[in-house]
């Protein structure tokens, strides 16, 4: 059964058997794949009287949002695995536990985490997550100090570094956040009541050397293993807990990326609430929630970072003084930057969020996607600038003030 | 013979018969060991009546410097040798061809190159080298640019620094370049008579910050296959011709890196020459010479470097008006502040140069010493802030007018 091929529920379900210490020999087990179906295939296996389940991923050696003409390699389910494994040790109770898998069939086999809810569906909901932004900064700051420079040995580190390079993955966030957004290209996705906003961007130069300079960034600086698709669909979460999965796009790149990516997936679902000035104090309060979650991040972030600095720092030279407020700043510029550039993409790019999508009514959709690109291009025109996380905030109220929706 | 030994003359000779289209069956070979004895055997076979001959450099296993206690991965040959390889491929005619290799034996058989003289050497002698420049900027840029995300396929880029992960040569760089000289390790080797000088750098954090942000460019910045050591004794020249050898610290960093070694290297020849406001017009052409040979060695650089991106480029956003200009500064402030850095640790540091030991006379040597820290220093702190490469020849003249020797 090691030769790759995609897995049959069957099989899925006589795998799980195989785990031990999981499942008595004798339970009933019911299966379902339950993928979002891009890139893998996902099965949950359940013991229905115990309620005891575990989750089978397994790659698929394609994206099947283009069909099967995207081919992507395998290798991704051992990268996604290995992070995994590094992020569960650094952050034990905010990551699945993993039990088993096959690098040959691509197959990772973890914790099921059914009692939680995709972020993106709960905050889209309404969801309260009192605890997120204190369990994301500790997420965030614990995996990427631990594999940087300066908490782990820096010959480790470059070794560790060869294991998670990661083209195939890393083409899809170059072309689809660093890229197609910025030139009239085929993998835009934008509907046609944005073309003036979209077609703004293929000529604006000073957004577009910003952009250049954060591409840059992300060719070339190796500064931490990053989850690299910190996204809201990338958490699951209660309003108690939150784990991080899917860390498939996993690869060393600049610290500001996971953090921009929690950000601008929260500022995305900021923009899908137009009618701030409206009168509905519900929606005013949701807003200023995720406001606040988008500075509690970066300021549970730099608390945490800061404070792995001055107890486990491995550096030398790192101690020289004015240096970790220097790194500090520079992560915090990288954040705002990129928070910037994954907004606009899912605006205009091939890969859109659901927060904006599933908005009803054309004018207040319209709306939404007009707040996200106002935002997310005064961030990535600030991020070099900028020297507070407040920058964020208060670009996302003057964006929000100047919304012209009634609700 | 696969297993991993030194090989002994006679092996030598042998595997140099072996060499398709070298030498005629009934050749008589003669060999001799030339290697400088730090890291490596290197055999020079020649055949005495045709005059023509090859180099075997084999790797050993530890740093003969200190020893056998510091152990030197054999990988490093492979290392070197598909550096040679690709840099051969960008400028065949500034490298030399490489015959044969045996990855198990850590061997690599090259051309001999006996007509070419070390360049340190040959600048110590006060050799001109008037195509030097010119040569070394074209070496440096096409080798940079082509090992680039500007310059290839960005996938393949990261597949290839995959197979440049070089943890022990790192290392050396960046202990003995961005730590010891800036601590009192035990590693550090200076004349007393410099001591209170030496013990100064320990205690300037100015100098230290900027240390610390050159440390964490060469340890995160994956710009391009550098060399990696490319002083005057990794280049062999004749007036006419110019040979890059030695690529075994090669791994993906910050473009600056090597071009700052360029620079430091002939910056350390002109502190070799103190008595700059002497009347000796000879050591005036030579002080003058050496300076527009550093400024050459940039201009050259930055002339190849934008030819190549305005014919070669393959990334999109980097044609964003202003990319390329910003891109420069940054490559030209990095060289500034390692070529710096590369200065320093060659007064303070392990490892020294022949430029400055070598002069006749405690005092023209102190003075040498002095001039070279001075320099070094200015550079470090003036890199950040530079924008153009005439604030170091100014740095140079002004540590050069202060100088107190009279010859």
């Amino acid at each position: 059964m090691s030769e790759y091929h995609p897995l049959s529920l069957e099989e899925a379900v006589a795998l799980a058997r195989t785990i031990p210490d999981h499942f008595r020999q004798d339970a009933e087990l019911s299966v379902e794949e339950i993928g979002d179906g891009n890139l893998n295939l996902v099965f949950r296996i359940t013991d229905s009287t115990k309620g005891k389940g575990l989750i089978i991923k397994q790659a698929l050696p394609y994206a099947k949002v283009v069909g099967e003409s995207w081919p992507l390699s395998l290798d991704r389910a051992r990268i996604e695995r290995e992070a995994l494994e590094i992020q569960h040790s650094h952050v034990p109770d905010l990551v699945p536990a993993i039990y088993a898998y096959d690098n040959e069939l691509a197959i990772t086999v973890m914790e099921d985490l059914s009692d939680h809810t995709i972020m993106r569906k709960g905050l889209i909901e309404g969801q309260e997550y009192p605890h997120f932004a204190k369990h994301i900064g500790r997420f965030i700051a614990s995996t990427l100090f631990y594999t940087s420079d300066l908490g782990m040995d820096q010959q480790a580190k470059k070794e560790q570094l060869g294991r998670f390079i990661n083209p195939d993955l890393c083409k899809i966030t170059e072309d689809l956040i660093f890229e197609d957004p910025y030139r009239d290209s085929p993998n835009n996705n934008f509907s046609e009541d944005i073309r003036p906003d979209a077609e703004a961007l293929w000529h604006d130069d000073e957004l577009r050397l910003e952009i250049a300079l954060l591409r840059e960034k992300f060719l070339t600086h190796a500064e931490a293993l990053l989850h690299g698709d910190l996204h809201t669909g990338s958490i699951f979460a209660t309003r108690e807990s939150t784990k991080v999965i899917d860390p498939e796009f996993a690869y060393y790149g600049p610290m500001g990326f996971d953090i921009g990516a929690v950000i601008a997936n929260l500022l995305l679902n900021f923009a899908a609430q137009p009618g701030w000035s409206s009168n509905s104090e519900e929606l005013h309060a949701r807003r200023l929630r995720l406001l606040t979650m988008a500075q509690g991040v970066w300021k549970h972030f730099e608390t945490h970072f800061r404070d792995l600095w001055n107890r486990d720092l491995v550096d030398v030279m790192a101690k020289t003084p004015g240096y970790q407020d220097m790194y500090v700043q520079k992560v915090l510029r990288d954040a705002i930057g990129f928070a910037g550039a994954k907004m606009i993409r899912r605006i205009v790019g091939l890969s859109h969020v659901a927060d904006i999508d599933t908005i009803p009514g054309a004018e207040l959709q319209h709306q939404a996607k007009l707040t996200a690109l106002k935002i997310g291009k005064a961030l990535v025109k600030r991020g070099r600038f900028a020297s507070s996380i407040d920058e964020i905030t208060g670009i996302a109220r003057q964006a929000a003030k100047e919304e012209e929706v009634s609700i």
